[in-house]
């Protein structure tokens, strides 16, 4: 009898959600109101109808034919789910919902505000050597435009699709993470980004961050033509040459483990929510 | 007008998955039966009538007053808030249906699951050396008894009236772990448990795991008097001694980040929820 309430409830309240998420948040429903905008677009209107039956069947509690979404999603985030390769897929709605609703937005505010904690609660060397590490996707851009059109990671990955999107340098910046970044800047801390991009894609990304306001950084270090190795052997490298050469890694954030796990991870971590994708 | 509707919702969702709890979750529930048996028992009453003010105005969504609950949570078990004394005291409510409704027990499915799927991934040696670290309060044996008749951690600890529900010996086992523990057996993976608890609690808390018919362990590693040092040092000491009589650890559970942090942590680790308290 519960159960066959709850799916019911569960839809009324997301959609509670979205509806009050645009004027909350125009970065991060700027996919839905581009979904609702060009709804007359193939490409586009699919998604709005498979989001609707998911959430009867595969929805925030429901564990019928698939895992408990909600479950699944804290599993990824506390590190117990790893080395998947997609979201599953009763799960695709549920993700989409999460990423454009106010949920989102909800658990990076509470990440950031730990930062920022954080931050208050240190005693500064000032002496410009200390510096904070980002990583870039999922943590200072978003790119829930491009996933918002392609199933939030319930489909296989494009990589022709994904970095044409990339090479668009429209990816919106993260609120919350904008928020830290900025208050790093004003207390003399320098932010390194360290991400996965390649050094290809150097221009598009300068270009990316100067159009959504960021700017400042002491470093932007991507991944140079011929690496093999894993995210977490790359990123913790590219740390420690930064430790050898004399800075302190105050802080370190991203949205994979693989962007905080490995010596030297920095004095403290910070993991943003990402439901949509792994890197390993 | 969203915001308004959705405390509404889930007070009636959160109802629905507490009158759901007992016919499928006998041990976990356990706390409501005993709730609702003694019901004209003083000590017991109050904490019924408490949990639904608190629905409404700091329930799984509601900001109102506090932090958002879920996020709090999601924090706490992504190890993005650390060293936090009590639960939030807008969120005892909600950390009070997390625990005693399904959602608990369906999120440490999906670890159990992750951990026997990595189980049945393992080429074993079957040699005898290998062995699995389980932690033990919130990890084997559940507190839940305690908490739900003391605030679910959202009022100040006191060591006396816990230390006196501990030497009950009365803890039911959690029963995902109790699944994850049997098929080790099946393997021939030697349990060991690792344990906060002290050594004069070693006879009750044998008798306790006992009674829920936990048997078959090769270690109980419980604190030495005068130890002084954090429960990571602690633990990862006990496990560098594991690993220096040559035993390997295939795997390592517990419900607290210190249970799975510091090196050797073991092959994998796993992270049972627990909103309830912080050991650092």
């Amino acid at each position: 009898m519960a159960m066959a309430k709850v799916p019911i409830l569960v839809a009324v309240a997301l959609m509670a959600a979205v509806a009050s998420c645009s004027a909350r948040e125009p970065n991060i429903c700027m996919p839905l109101a581009e979904v609702a905008a060009t709804a007359a677009d193939d490409a586009v209107a699919p998604l709005i109808h498979a989001l609707r039956p998911l959430l009867g069947s595969g929805g925030q509690l429901g564990s019928h034919g698939g895992v408990p979404c909600d479950s699944w999603r804290l599993g990824v985030e506390a590190y117990n789910v790893r080395d998947w390769k997609m979201v599953p897929a009763n799960c695709e709605g549920y993700v989409g919902h999460y990423m454009l609703g106010s949920h989102y937005r909800r658990d990076s505010k509470v990440v950031i505000d730990q930062a920022i904690a954080y931050l208050d609660s240190l005693r500064l060397a000032g002496n410009g050597k200390e510096v904070w590490v980002f990583d870039i996707d999922e943590t200072m851009l978003s790119n829930l435009p491009y996933y918002a059109t392609h199933g939030f990671g319930a489909r296989p990955y494009n990589a022709t699709s994904y970095n044409a999107y990339v090479l668009e340098g429209s990816a919106p910046a993260l609120p919350e993470t904008k928020r830290l970044y900025n208050k790093l800047l004003t207390v003399g801390i320098k932010p390194v980004f360290l991400t996965g991009r390649t050094e290809d894609q150097r221009a598009i990304t300068v270009a990316n961050l100067r159009r959504q306001g960021i700017s400042g950084w002491m470093n932007l270090l991507l991944k140079q033509p011929g690496f093999k190795g894993s995210a977490v052997i790359y990123k913790s490298g590219e740390r420690q040459k930064l430790q050898d050469a004399g800075y302190v890694i105050v802080g370190n954030i991203g949205d994979q483990w693989s962007d905080i796990l490995g010596a030297p991870e920095g004095a403290r971590t910070f993991k943003l929510p990402d439901p949509m994708y792994y890197i390993g």
